[in-house]
């Protein structure tokens, strides 16, 4: 057991309380360090990967990742909408989500050092006289101090009982899996502290609570999977290459000491930029798809040339043609009214030019490279 | 069925909604009307037999009464108390204290009509789902709204989650049994109330809400099984007829109004409190033992005479006697401080007349009637 205590903290905005950290590190034995997830995510975010990098801080240290996966609620619904009816997930469909989370999380953390926990274990044998000791152990105050309830609550927003009863859930599941170290963003700190409530009146020894900042995406909010401002951890890597060169220059520094645990760039912003981007494409595909993205970037993106790989298609027939229909037929637009809003906005190019008619000469169209938005191109056949 | 609705909501405090009761007894078939009630309560009192007064007068309309013994909550205990362990109390104790219960409640309620449901038949299968299902159609703030709550809430004592649960274990019950009426004493409001929210979430026509006052005992407070200031429902009748006589003047208006129903007395205020008592003794234990009990009212306690059995008893050795060590041996006193306080107070007359000496001549204590308190009277024998 090695690792230092300034690695496995880097970055932490909470590690509480004061001094346990340490005094649990001393113990000689392996920590078991929990982390729960969100199937129910539409995707795993770069955010995600923050508090997993403290987690394979701790593996290389030769501690134990312990990820659970919250099968309980996701099969019983979300219970925080008003609707009678709950969407119920089927147990397959958390399956494949679950998997979907692991093969982004394994390009951190190390899968020979994680246990997997499914909380149905636990939570399905659940009757109500649990609940009511699970619930004595915290005050309705106490979970009403997490900032969103206590907005809500001051601003006489419903608040449903239930919604009290989540946090007490995960906070079950600390005891269930004995956790010595739970990990989270800086948005789940109470969540975290109401583990150690319950887990000391389960009369086990609360573990330490270690939050990591949460980061904001290139819009300037908290990136996150149903907001769809993201850099998934595991996606094509032209996307991701081409999302992170998105990112505005004052957010590098953020990115280097969050995403790449390094200190912040000096030189050019571009180059830095280029850095990240080969990171996160590296981390999640190997170094060779790096390069790849970053070349396909280089043509397409920054010198607005066309790929070297570019589909053909006939023409239709007509003089002149119609490029509205022809748009949604060949370049996948909803409707024509879509391309022609394309269209006025100069987004249509043939051969390099904007297209400013909507009716054009067919003599113009046949053999031309046409450009639909930033990265859709089609050459059409020159019959 | 036939009930006119001014005795069904005789006395009620809240009949909740407005006109909706009307509306239900338009159905034409008999309704269900629900009574929760506490069999881990020390006793049963007057107090607790106003709303079942209201179940006879239901009953007697041709409506079925649902009483819900809280056996579940019984058997896992109340978890208000801070202490780790709770007190379980064994299913043989719950069937003893219910069917004491019975016993009073049968005094006033028609046992043919009435329909006894343990609650444990459901809340035993209630599981962390359905719990969330049951919490999910109430809010936080509707649950504070309670008096209690809001108290302890505004003055920052603990409430535990746990507590906000058993007004939905409540209000589960009267989903379990479909109840269409639901009665409780003014303190009972919301809890009914939040029966109503929970019935319509499940899909259930909500109960009508009936609360009925609480009753003051002689003390000016609640009268409680708890505090120990109560006329219970049965108990002995020189006790019940005793109890009766020492309440206020002032509270016969309402014992007339409340417990027998009728207009305030006018006459004599000793007159309408000997048919108060008579009334209540007559209700737990028929005429005869009405009429005994006022025997030895009048006799022992207003006119201050011995009951015509008195217990007699050799005198100590001794003379003079040391009276307070008398008190102790044949009075059941608790401790010659006790005792020497009682003399001190006037309250122990050798042959009516108040003893004023802690140590008296044996002549006097030979042959005389000694009493000590009101009621109890011991000869002592001339040897």
């Amino acid at each position: 057991l090695s690792a230092s205590l300034a690695e496995l903290t880097r970055n932490a905005v909470h590690v509480l309380p004061e001094g346990e950290l340490e005094r649990k590190l001393e113990l000689g034995r392996p920590l078991r360090v929990k982390l729960g997830i969100d199937v129910t995510a539409p995707d795993i975010t770069l955010g995600n990967g923050i508090p997993l990098q403290r987690m394979r801080a701790f593996q290389d240290g030769g501690h134990i990742g312990v990820l659970i996966v919250g099968d309980y609620t996701a099969r019983i619904g979300d219970p925080s909408g008003a609707s009678a009816e709950r969407p119920i997930i089927a147990p397959e469909e958390i399956d494949r989500m679950a998997a979907r989370f692991f093969e982004s999380a394994y390009t951190i953390i190390d899968p020979e050092r994680t246990e997997v926990r499914y909380n149905g274990e636990w939570l399905g044998k659940v009757d109500f006289a649990e609940v009511l000791r699970l619930t004595r152990a915290v005050t309705v105050a106490r979970l009403l101090e997490r900032d969103d309830f206590a907005k809500r609550f001051a601003a006489h927003q419903a608040i449903s009982v239930s919604e009290l009863l989540y946090p007490l859930m995960q906070a079950y599941d600390s005891v269930a899996v004995e956790a010595d170290v739970e990990l989270g963003g800086t948005d789940q700190l109470y969540n975290l502290l109401t583990g150690r409530d319950v887990m000391e009146a389960y009369g086990l020894e609360p573990q330490v609570v270690l939050t990591t900042p949460l980061i904001a995406s290139w819009d300037g909010t908290k990136m996150s999977g149903s907001k769809g401002n993201y850099i998934a951890l595991v996606e094509d890597p032209d996307e991701q290459f081409g999302k992170t060169m998105r990112l505005p220059d004052e957010m590098l520094p953020d990115y280097y000491r969050l995403v790449m645990e390094q200190n912040p760039p000096t030189g050019d912003p571009l180059e830095a930029k280029l850095a990240l981007a080969r990171f996160i494409v590296a981390r999640a595909h190997g170094a060779g798809a790096a390069a790849a993205a970053e070349e396909h970037f280089t043509r397409v993106v920054r010198e607005h040339q066309a790929p070297d790989q570019v589909p053909e298609a006939p023409l239709p027939p007509g003089d002149p043609i119609h490029v509205p229909a022809l748009l949604v037929e060949h370049f996948g637009l909803g409707s024509t009214s879509e391309a022609r809003r394309l269209i006025g906005q100069g987004g249509v190019k043939v051969d390099g030019e904007a297209l400013t008619d909507l009716d054009v000469p067919r003599a113009t169209l046949a053999g031309a490279l046409v450009q639909a938005g930033k990265r859709r191109f089609i050459r059409f056949s020159r019959a």
